[in-house]
């Protein structure tokens, strides 16, 4: 975890990194309230189809997660997206954007496509926690992940299958027998930390019953579906009080003897 | 409004009524802070059924609302509920009240009796409503209605009806074909105030998919579900902190001035 830039602003430094990956090298952006050292709680952030590590939803999550609680909170691009978008795909719409994202990481038949972007992100996330993790301002403290849409998408395999992930906020993202097929019924079934899961009922991506069909799979004994009206990115800011909330009441306080520099 | 009693615990007064009604009279439980003049919010609280104005789930949200909030609660016995369950039935089991209740107030062909019922609570709950804000220590603040299972199938034609009421926690009901033909869908579209509804995924008396197509039916701008994992009579305690914030957010605080006696 090599840092690029650091910015400080109202509390929460905010530092880019770059990760040495073996395809290419992995950007991502670590905020942490300023000045402090010792073992906080960390929520990494997936962002969504489309997005990056900057977008505006994914700093201001983090921004609040920092200000309020004092956690630390990390984001990295996945493949495709931000900084990893290919060179000559850089000045297309974003519709057409979305386009070609949507059947490089979900399309019809590419099954081992989408293997390998999860298990690019998924192994690229991994090392940026132990990263992170080794910093004395982060420290080996519980971790939350938050994933909307293909933040979800991702994420079910990731907090299914990562043992330090103690509780998740997802959503925007429903069953299909596409994901069925993948195994994405069973994974979703092994999640089962605390789960709040986020539904907009006129998601014009997901069907609500899909979504629906996926909060009943998931095998947590505490999960809570929040559905508010509205297309997919129109989830109302009162559910980002709805995720800190979540985060705090299950990743608990920052001690106080770490809040201190 | 004829007060029958009154014991004041823990900062919370909480004194019997008996409204005198044409067919029969009325009791319930109004809810204040102690000691208090002026106006404020007022929640009506709608019991489920088998259930009374003073079960433990009534009276801890009415208390939680006094203490936290500074707000005054009522609730009044649903006929055949509480004081008013016929003498010949008293002592007969839940499951039996239960069968004989579910027929009187839902039965198929049964739609004048249904409203006869509706009608005598709507009707008592209104003039409860009348009495207590001509209380000094309540007055003519805003007004909310919280009511699961029955008394969410008796609050949607309630706090659709009566524009007084200006924010609702309802749930744990659901569309039916019954329901339908007896108008309600129109009913749960032409009520518009913010609500908060809440579905359990394990609900064995009402299927989750039929209380998702109600949440979709409510014609309000500001409507947010909550569903978690359990049985119809399992909502979480965490629920009645967010019906609580609900409350505190659409119908707003104690005016200062009206705090103190």
């Amino acid at each position: 975890m090599q840092f690029t830039d650091e910015i400080a602003a109202m509390g929460v430094t905010e530092r880019g990194f770059t990760l040495d990956r073996p395809d290419e090298p992995v950007p991502g952006v670590l905020w942490t309230p300023e000045g402090v050292t010792g073992p906080r709680p960390l929520v990494l952030i997936g962002h969504g189809g489309s997005q990056e590590k900057r977008s505006p939803n994914v700093v201001a999550l983090a921004r609040r997660l920092v200000r309020h609680q004092g956690y630390a909170a990390l984001a990295i691009d996945a493949p495709y997206h931000g900084d990893r978008t290919p060179a000559d795909e850089r000045d297309l719409s974003w519709e057409e954007r979305r386009r070609r994202l949507g059947g490089r990481l979900f399309g019809r038949g590419r099954g081992a496509t989408t293997g390998l972007v999860l298990g690019d992100w998924h192994a690229a996330l991994d090392a940026a926690l132990d990263a992170a993790r080794a910093l004395p301002e982060v420290g080996a403290g519980p971790v939350g992940y938050w994933g909307l849409s293909m933040g979800c998408a991702f994420g079910v395999p990731l907090v299914a299958g990562e043992p330090r992930i103690g509780a998740a906020v997802l959503g925007l993202f429903g069953w299909s027998d596409q994901m069925r097929l993948a195994g994405f019924d069973d994974l979703a079934r092994s999640l089962t930390v605390p789960l709040l899961f986020l539904v907009q009922w006129q998601d014009e991506v997901v069907r609500p019953e899909d979504a629906c069909t996926l909060f009943g799979l998931f095998g947590s004994e505490r999960k809570t579906m929040h559905a508010n009206p509205g297309v997919h990115v129109a989830v109302p800011l009162f559910e980002r009080a709805a995720a800190e909330a979540h985060f705090a009441e299950h990743l608990g306080p920052v001690e106080p003897a770490a809040s201190a520099a």
